[in-house]
């Protein structure tokens, strides 16, 4: 079974690496671009009968910093 | 207009970062993970009449490293 796992920072979560992105797309001539984020992407592939719960905890424990990200699952 | 652009590595180019979480999943008692892929996630916000072409610019000259890396853009 695969998985995809989007890591993204809380609002409000101060976004350095995002921040840098946009001011190179400026610099590179882009306008129009009034916000970046940077977040993660985890691909999983895992076996079937891995349960929900399983998958939950493995973003608490180890994929996402829930004190600052957010995570979402998606089932490819 | 909500962009989120998915950058992952192409098949056959090596990934440490997705090993390490796969180890670390390993570790924490996770059984039945195959596999690992990391990748990046960039949420852009970007003014409604940015062209496809612009877009696509973006991602081949900052965004993604197009020797190694896919990426994929999806409207949000």
């Amino acid at each position: 079974m695969k998985l995809r796992i989007f890591v993204t920072l809380k609002n409000g979560v101060l976004d350095p690496q995002g921040k840098a992105i946009h001011k190179a797309l400026e610099s590179l001539g882009f306008t129009g671009v009034n916000d970046v984020r940077a977040g993660k992407l985890i691909e999983l592939d895992v076996a079937d009968d891995t349960s929900d719960a399983s998958i939950d905890e493995m973003c608490r424990k180890l994929l996402a910093n829930t004190v600052i990200e957010n995570y979402r699952v998606e089932r490819a």
